[in-house]
């Protein structure tokens, strides 16, 4: 039912809008719209199936072997293969608004500064 | 030579002490030895191929996958697989200190604040 889609389900299936840097057969890539840093986009896969990456199974390994490569693809495309973050959130209370897999790409200048630091090591 | 190996192949190679709280003949699990969160274990493939994610090319996509169903995985072990963060740092101004490939599991009861926050939504 149209209720049960996820804003990532309606851009994939063109009932919203959307600017897509890069798509394939598996996965779109678009424009965070609230961005955290000068280069944030995602990572979206087309299937449907998982929610989180908790969710995921073995028939999705070489989907999620794809998405990796597609975000370092995205990142030579982007300019930012030297210096970028890739982010995962599994479950609300981890900060996942959609629950509809996705890959955050993210990369500033400010990296050495405040909330993308290197607090992760 | 000795001198180009880095931590985790020496760790791989039983040649330094460490706690693995997974092995298979792809990856193993370790404690981050400087945690940044109470759960903060890292993914590391056995492979020494992958300096980091941008070097990763198609021969690595299964391994990709089996990481991050090992993720999943590892999530449910841990308890965390309500609320965990997955994060790749790539490059040494993104945070990365070993290059050699390894996936973060963040997880935290502090989700809801600080620098393990909200803000990557």
């Amino acid at each position: 039912m149209a209720e049960d889609k996820t804003i990532f389900a309606m851009i994939i299936d063109d009932e919203l809008p959307s600017e897509k840097l890069y798509e394939d057969d598996q996965c779109i890539v678009i424009k965070d719209i609230n961005p955290k840093a000068s280069t944030h986009v995602l990572i979206i896969p087309k299937s449907t199936e998982i929610p989180r990456l908790a969710d995921a199974n073995e028939s999705h390994q070489a989907l999620l072997g794809h998405l990796l490569l597609v975000a370092g693809e995205m990142s030579r495309r982007l300019g930012v293969d030297d210096a970028f973050r890739l982010v995962i959130n599994n479950g609300a209370d981890a900060g996942q608004t959609v629950f509809h897999l996705h890959l955050h790409i993210l990369a500033s200048k400010a990296f050495d500064e405040g909330s993308l630091g290197k607090e992760f090591g």
